[in-house]
Parts: structure tokens; C-alpha cells; sequence
């Protein structure tokens, strides 16, 4: 029988409070749980969102991180589909198989527990597996991964080739599957169609990636600090937009640039109006539009309906689509055969310790993924 | 060698003007032009939406009307798809087979003839056929069928079963082939699919029918006007709802009554206030929204983009995404095989002379299709 453990773990104790690394202690699996210990977690933007005191369904305090892979320490009660010793990628979306969701053929967006992670405890008793000198904390995105230890339901966890880095394919638990995923499942781009990449971070090359991979004829990528073109175009972007560096909207140097319009867009950045540009550069008739990005609370889109009558569609993307159980480990055995890029988003690597470092860090832009070797 | 005809035709001689019925000359169809003689023209919001002065893209003094049938009188040089005695349906929407929009295969929004018929005027020369006194008289979305006789470039033209009534069929030249399509071709409703239809007008019935066509398996039709409700029923829809009966917005409204929201929805009011709500009460992870109302000029859609990042799809709809020339003799046969209702959406018919009140007529409440019979 599995026993608590002590271990260090990075607490936020609130809204834009620098993290504290601190010895806390993780309760075993319960039923249908399972103990991870984590080897590597990278630092993304929706864990500065929460940070930030952006996310309206944050919870404090709580241990942030869910773009990691690690090995099964424990399994709780009627665990069958991972064993201690087995490679692992907590996923902030699971996937159960059953549900209403998973069911429908139609969504990755499973919703056996998200009732429970939305609130920072785990489903079997409504409780969270981690405490502080007594005092409960809260779980993050159902991953918490800002830790040596994470108690993460069953179907949240892929299991994948042993052979895979843990400290670079942790990046597929989020950032990079998201982007590949947006242009295979979301938008299911074919050979030779045209596209427009809005902000060229992690997911953005993720996307440019993917849109290399489906075949795209020509790769618009934009974004205002034009230090991310080098990469852009290593990545496979065949050309570069500043819009600083234009008059007219961003939109309309698209469409003037593309003889009407992309095929395909995708937002990349989180901020609204880029939403909208991003809507507005597809082609009449047929373009479609994916939003990725996360906005801030509160903050709408908007068009004109005649820009969806005359044919664009909008959509958006969580997790690029891809059910994590199921795609995750494929995902990885692509990598394996080096199909496409991960090694290549890693610019820094931290300890737990230094972790509010990568923070700053991740604010300034010279960062793509900061990775945190337990 | 056709000559000019001199015949009657309703003037909208500028925004919120009444229509004047008087003598024009109908030139001769140029190049690839057919001349059509108009057996029947129904009104549609789109008339008076221009006539009100709320199309930025109107102009005056223009001859109105664009869902009609007739019979052709003369064709022009090099025409020869259509002869003179063949039934016809002019369509606002050409269909060219040729240009990049039909060859993509991906849309119906032809754009062969688009920047004329947007400035009234014919392709082979850039100038109308229509004169009062000497003076040109714009055309209205290629159509401008509230006339004797139209010329219309021969993409815009359908040929269809001399057999089918044409004071029944001129409702497949725009709202209700619009409401089939947005169901067949736009959506794309599987069978057992749920669904809710705001606004119940002659586009919000056709909706209906399509659905039912469709087989889907829950209809929620909606509209502030329950004086609608009895039509929508008959239709098919399985339920009614009034936003006015509720405290809470419609959408929570429909997702509480839905279990999580409807597989599709449709706004069929043009008001965007009403395609945020259809958005919303999508159901989270395959929802899709078609817009195929036509908003006042300026006016902007909005929604958090959480709504389309949680799986849930906007799109929007011209002309139901029929392909015209060739879609809507097909439609034509179904009809006379009696697949859909078209003959029940006519409540009212007129002579060309009382052109005024059907208008009045239209902006009730009581009317669904008014035909004028010339
Ligand atoms: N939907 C999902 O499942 C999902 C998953 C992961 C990340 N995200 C979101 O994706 C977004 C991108 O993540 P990231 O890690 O690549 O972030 P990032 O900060 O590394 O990259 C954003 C890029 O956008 C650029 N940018 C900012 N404003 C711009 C503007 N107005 N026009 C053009 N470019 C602009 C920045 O210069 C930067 O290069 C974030 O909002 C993140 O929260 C969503
Ligand atoms: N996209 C296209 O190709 C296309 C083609 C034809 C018509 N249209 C547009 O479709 C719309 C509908 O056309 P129609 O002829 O059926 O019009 P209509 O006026 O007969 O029907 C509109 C219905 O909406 C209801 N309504 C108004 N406000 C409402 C609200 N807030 N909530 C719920 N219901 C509300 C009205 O009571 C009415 O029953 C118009 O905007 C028209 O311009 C678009
Ligand atoms: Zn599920
Ligand atoms: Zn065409």
C-alpha cells in the first residue's frame, strides 16, 4: 500500500505572489489515481496566466504545471492501464472513452472529470492529494506537474515509449501537440493550401511545423517582434509580416499579399483584435479561421456576420484536438522517427528552485520552452 | 435581332422612397445576356433591407427584386445554355463553373460576375439595361425583378422543369432554397442530430423543413413572436420557445433544456444579438452555428472566444451554399416530387401596381411570402 510522500513542490499562494519551493506532501493514489514522478515540466503561458490572476476559475494556493512527463511511482485501486515503472505524459485534457464527449467521436474534450479539476481536487472524494504542513492545496489543470510528485487521475495519463526523452517530450503534454494537433485536427489543412500564423512562439512554430507536415504552399507567419522571424522560417515559413511595419491592417496586407486571402489561419497570440485579423485574412468562401491563443478574462471577439455569410468559418482548438490517451504516445512515436520538431523549443533549462526565473523569463520573448529538470 | 421592349417596372428611386410603378425600356441582352420575361417575384428582407436605405452597398434609382421566375424571351450573342421558351429561375447568386471561387469546389459565391452586378450594371459593357425617360436605372443584385422583363447574365440563370408552377417555384430563387441549404450544405445535419432555429420566417421555416429532411431528431424553433409558433410546428419543429417567457438569456436557456446545448443552430433574424445567443446554445465540443440572417450595416457579432476554443464552430451562409445554375433545377425536381413545402409559405399575392403595400405587408409580421404576379 502506497504511503504519502515528502517532496518539494513549487506553490502559488496567489495572484502574481512569486512561487515558493517548499517540502510538501503528497497522499497516495486513490481509486482509479496514479502517482507520477515527474522527471521534467515545462513552464507555459497558461501557467503565467494563472498566475496572473487571469483565469476567473483560478484557485489559490495550488501547485501550477501541466506540460511534463514523468514514471508511475503508484497506482490507486483499479488502476489496469499503467504499472509503476511505466513512462508517462500527464494530460491536462483527459480522456475517458466513455463519456457523453469522448463518445461523440466528435471532441477530445472528455468530461468524466473535469467537474473536479476545474475545482483542484481529485474525483474519488472531492479532495486534493496535496498539503502543506496540514493545509490543503489545490491541483491545477489536473496535472500540478511543479512538483517532484503528482497524484493525476488514470484517464489522464498517456503512456509512452520508454525509449522517448521525458525532458523533451514533456513539451507534448501541452504547447507542441497543441499546434501540430490545430492544423491536423482542427483544421485538417490538405497539400498546397495557404496559411497565416499569427505569433510565433512555442505554438506558433508548432503550428508552422504542422502546416510544413500537411503540405502548405505557403506559410504567412506574423508577429511583432520581429526577432522571431529566424525562427519562423527555419521552422518553414515562407515569408515574414510585421504588421509595424505596415499602414494598412494586417488583414488586408494578407489578403492583398495572397490574391484574396490564406486558406487557413491560426492565432497563436491570445489578443483579441489578432483574433479578429486572423478571421478577416482568410479567403472568401471557404478560409477558416482557428483561434488557439488564450484571452485574457473578459475579453471578446468581434466581426462584422457578413465576414462568416460570405463564407469564412471560426473555430478554436484545445489540446489541437488530440485525444490525449490515444494520441499522445503516437504523438511520441512520431517523434521518435523525428517527424517533426521538439528538441529544437528547448531554450533553457532550470531547476524547481529557479523556477520563478523561468517565469520572468518566459515574459521577456527571447524564451520559447523553459524546462525544469527535477 | 431582339429589340428594346418597353414594359412595366417598380422604381425605388432612393432610401425609404415609395416604389413607383411605370414604363422603362428593357434593352436587348448583350453577350452572353438572357432576357427574361418574369412570370412571378416575391419579396424578400433583402428588398427592404435595401429599400430602408441600410445596404451601404444600395444604389438608386434601381429596379428591386431578386426571387422570381420566368420564361426566356430572347438571349444574347454567344448564349447557349438557354433558349428563348425555357422556364427559368434568375439567381443573385451566379454559378460560372470556371472562376477561382466555382473551380475550388469549396464554395457556391461565384465571382464571375460579382463586380458588376455590385455596381448595377451588366458585365459586357459595365452599363445597365434598364431606362426610364432616357435616364439608367441601376440593376439589383443581377436580378431586378420587380419588372416585366429582366436581362441577367446568363451565368445567373437556372433552366428548370417546364412542368413546375412558376408562381410557386420563384421561392427557390432565395429563401427557401436558403433555409434547405444552410441544413444540407452548410451544417451538413446528420440524422438524430438537435437543433434550434431563431427567427421562424419564411428562412427559419425552410430551416425547419431541412431539418426535418434531415431527420433530426429535437427542432427548437424561437422567435419573440409566438404568433409564429402554430407555422413552426406544422413544419416540424418539436418545440417553441419565446425569450420573452424567461428570466434567463435564451441561451442558458436552450442549454439547460438541451442537456449542454443543441448538435446545430441558426439565426434566421439577422439581428446579432440573436447569432451570439445561436452561437452559445451550441453545445460545448461540436456544436456549429450558421448565420444566415443579414445584420443592419456596421453591426458586429461578438462572443468570448472561450465559446469557439471549447469546441464550438460560427459560419455563415449565402444562398444556402447552392451552387445555382446547377443546384437549383434539382431543387425544382424535389419540389414536384413534393419533398419540401414551398406553395405554403404564400400568403399573399399582388399585382405589380401594389407593389407598396406588399411591402407594408412584409414588414408586419403576418406575411411569410407575398408573391406579385405579373
Ligand atoms: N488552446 C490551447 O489548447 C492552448 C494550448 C497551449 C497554449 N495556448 C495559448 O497559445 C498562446 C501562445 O502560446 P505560446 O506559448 O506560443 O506564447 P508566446 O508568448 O511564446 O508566443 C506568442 C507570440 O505572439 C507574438 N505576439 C504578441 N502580440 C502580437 C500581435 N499583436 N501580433 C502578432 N504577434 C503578436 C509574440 O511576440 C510572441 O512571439 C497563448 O495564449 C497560450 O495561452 C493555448
Ligand atoms: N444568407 C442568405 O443568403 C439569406 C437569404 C435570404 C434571407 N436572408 C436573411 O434571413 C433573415 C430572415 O429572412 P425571413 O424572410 O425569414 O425574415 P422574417 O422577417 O420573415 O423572419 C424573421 C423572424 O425572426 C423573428 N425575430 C425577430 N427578432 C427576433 C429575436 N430577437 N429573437 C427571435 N426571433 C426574432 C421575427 O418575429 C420573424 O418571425 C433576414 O435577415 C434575411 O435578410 C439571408
Ligand atoms: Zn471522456
Ligand atoms: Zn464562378
Amino acid at each position: 500500500m502506497a504511503q504519502p510522500i515528502e517532496c518539494k513542490a513549487a506553490i502559488a499562494w496567489g495572484p502574481n505572489k512569486p512561487l515558493e519551493v517548499v517540502t510538501v506532501t503528497i497522499d497516495p493514489p486513490g481509486p482509479e489515481e496514479v502517482r507520477v514522478k515527474i522527471s521534467a515540466t515545462a513552464l507555459c503561458h497558461t501557467d503565467a496566466y494563472t498566475l496572473g490572476g487571469q483565469d476567473p476559475e483560478g484557485l489559490f494556493p495550488c501547485v501550477l504545471g501541466h506540460e511534463a512527463a514523468g514514471v508511475v511511482e503508484s497506482v490507486g485501486p483499479g488502476v489496469t492501464s499503467v504499472a509503476p515503472g511505466d513512462h508517462v505524459i500527464p494530460c491536462y485534457q483527459a480522456f475517458c472513452a466513455e463519456c457523453k464527449f469522448c463518445s461523440s467521436g466528435k471532441t477530445n474534450l472528455c468530461g468524466s472529470v473535469r467537474a473536479w479539476t476545474g475545482k483542484g481536487v481529485m474525483k474519488s472524494d472531492s479532495k486534493p492529494r496535496i498539503s502543506y504542513q496540514g493545509q490543503p492545496i489545490y491541483h491545477f489543470m489536473g496535472t500540478s506537474t511543479f512538483a517532484e510528485y503528482a497524484v493525476v487521475h488514470e484517464v489522464s495519463v498517456a503512456k509512452v515509449n520508454p525509449s522517448a526523452p521525458l525532458d523533451k517530450i514533456c513539451l507534448l503534454g501541452c504547447g507542441v501537440a497543441t499546434g501540430l494537433g490545430a492544423v491536423a485536427n482542427t483544421a485538417k489543412v490538405e497539400t498546397g493550401a495557404t496559411a497565416a500564423v499569427f505569433g510565433v512562439g512555442t505554438v506558433g512554430l508548432a503550428v508552422i511545423d504542422g502546416l510544413r507536415l500537411a503540405g502548405a504552399s505557403r506559410i504567412v507567419a506574423v508577429d511583432t517582434n520581429p526577432g522571431k522571424f529566424p525562427n519562423a522560417l527555419k521552422w518553414g515559413a515562407t515569408e515574414c509580416v510585421d504588421p509595424k511595419d505596415h499602414d494598412k491592417p494586417i488583414q488586408q496586407v494578407i489578403v492583398d499579399a495572397t490574391d484574396g486571402g490564406v486558406d487557413y489561419s491560426f492565432d497563436c497570440t491570445g489578443n483579441v483584435n489578432v483574433m479578429r485579423a486572423a478571421l478577416e485574412c482568410c479567403h472568401k468562401g471557404w478560409g477558416e479561421s482557428v483561434i488557439i491563443g488564450v484571452a485574457a478574462s473578459g475579453q471578446e471577439i468581434s466581426t462584422r456576420p457578413f465576414q462568416l455569410v460570405t463564407g469564412r468559418v471560426w473555430r478554436g482548438t484545445a489540446f489541437g484536438g488530440y485525444k490525449s490517451r490515444v494520441d499522445v504516445p503516437a504523438l511520441v512515436e512520431r517523434y521518435l522517427k523525428g517527424e517533426f520538431k521538439v528538441d529544437e523549443y528547448i531554450t533553457h533549462h532550470f531547476k524547481l528552485e529557479q523556477i520563478n526565473e523561468a517565469f520572468d523569463l518566459l515574459h521577456g520573448g527571447d524564451c520559447l520552452r523553459a524546462v525544469i529538470d527535477m
